[in-house]
């Protein structure tokens, strides 16, 4: 297993709290690239560790290749670290994984967090695994590290243990870890538990799991709510093993439970729009839809009771 | 409702039997152009009165956008007419979809099969709405006819009847039909009595329903299995009034029983690598994967026993 102890020593693995960067569009629904760099340092100076633009709450999906790539370009050039970077780069096409991969790489981006192919429902183990050998064949770069992005509840489409086994067994060094957000914490202790020893990252795809998580073994989080708290959410990163830990958890958790009584991605927006005081932030593409002007005023409040700040924002 | 009348006046409108095409890959899954622009041909001189390539049986997801476009040019080369065509340019990205729409528009194709966006699950209407209303207005061109296709089995999300209805509304000559692979024919049934009689062309989504479809005023059938047996689908298509009706229908169902036995998209390229002595036909893109050489004999032998027959396929 040597080539797995290799990959495990790996000093440019990520761990701590990541945030899956919100995408911003100009009125005309084109990306903003400009806002959207402003936003990566914003967080990497408050609270993140690294970032993973064009997750689910990155809207990426929603982006072209072309624009993926264009925003991709924009940021490292906008002087974001290559190093601290963890792009998705899943995609339903096999040739736009190895486009999207193979540029990550090429960047020097620490890793790339990839959704499997999502169009097809009950496909084999089989055909997604030669899907993933596909892609780290094809872009064929001994730097590729791939974190396997688990998110049931909306690709429907899922990473098995017996699938990331067989992946580990096949490409130690490449498959590094996952992000897990089934919002089933069993499911997070069951691939912790099986993996999480072998060096495989875990990373809890919401915050209220991180203290779970890291007693468990995991490597941190990646959660949507990251775009604005990232401050608290590394705090209890940094400090699980402290006496306050569950009650950071706790409050954690009230600003997730706010967040979520609305739909998370135009919610996030408009906490940004709001506390940096520019509505550029708003648009969502389509099928999304910006909150309403009621939901993003209880919204709102209900941060504001929480005492939910967003420092140096503004500007 | 001028604009509604002179619609459905359209003299462009496609009925009949539509085969969405299997896309052939070559052993390193690259599209094959050639081989596409011939099966295309051998389908329209053999039972369908039109194409839909970049369906679900297509593999279109499995594409690149650009892929899509090469392939639509070639086949548009290759001699198939575009009155004959109506091509997948559904995806989930705003940009694709009216990157994919436009070039089939500006190439003269009867209109196209719109899948919604099928990333984000649980989306309002409005923002399924808003997304074809941005695709309308940015490929803005009066020719356009898009056809909804309603698979939520595979896609998840789908076309309510009031989400249906406004589209209607809002763009009557532009919103053409549907092709309802819901698999529950109470929805087409349905769809028929709200949405027929002004002209909205209502396609079963697999030919178990195109006795029913035509009966309740349907438009004809977009099927997987119009891939290998168009010419029996389209006699019902055209005798579904005969006294045979029934029993034709029963052959068909006959024929696609034995498909489903299989993996559909895999079985139908095995079928039609046997009958045209190609395995060039076999290979799919992953996620998908071959059928084992015991699936693939015990399809062929169930369809040697219902006496399927592929004329002038070989060569």
């Amino acid at each position: 297993m040597s080539e797995t102890t290799s990959g495990r020593t790996d000093a440019r693995r990520l761990r701590g709290v990541l945030a899956p960067v919100l995408t911003p569009f100009h009125r005309d629904l084109s990306p903003d690239a400009r806002r959207l760099a402003r936003h990566c340092r914003w967080l990497l100076a408050h609270g993140c560790t690294a970032l993973a633009p064009f997750g689910t709450t990155s809207e990426a999906n929603s982006l072209s290749v072309d624009e993926r790539q264009s925003l991709l370009d924009a940021i490292l050039e906008a002087g974001v670290p290559a190093d601290r970077l963890l792009p998705g780069t899943g995609a339903c096409s096999l040739s736009d994984a190895v486009r999207l991969t193979t540029q990550a790489v090429r960047s020097g981006c620490a890793g790339v967090l990839m959704l499997p192919p999502f169009y097809y429902k009950a496909v084999g183990e089989d055909g997604l695994f030669r899907f993933f050998a596909e892609v780290i064949d094809r872009v064929g770069d001994d730097r590729l590290r791939i974190y396997l992005y688990h998110i049931p509840p909306v690709a429907q489409v899922g990473f098995s243990p017996k699938l990331v086994e067989r992946l580990l067994r096949a490409h130690p060094t490449v498959v590094a870890g996952m992000k897990d957000s089934s919002g089933d914490f069993g499911n997070t202790q069951a691939m912790l538990e099986a993996f999480a020893a072998a060096g495989f990252d875990l990373f809890v795809g919401s915050e209220r799991f991180l203290l779970a998580g890291m007693r468990g073994g995991g490597a941190g989080c990646i959660s949507a709510t990251a775009n604005v708290n990232a401050g608290a959410i590394d705090r209890l990163y940094r400090e699980w093993r402290s006496p306050e830990a569950e009650q950071l958890q706790a409050e954690l958790n009230a600003v997730r439970g706010a967040v979520e009584k609305v739909p998370v991605i135009p919610g996030l927006k408009a906490v940004v729009a709001h506390h940096a005081a520019d509505p550029g932030w708003l648009p969502v593409r389509p099928p999304l839809s910006e909150l309403s002007p009621a939901q993003g005023e209880a919204l709102l409040a209900d941060l504001a009771s929480l005492k939910l700040v967003l420092p140096e924002l503004r500007g």
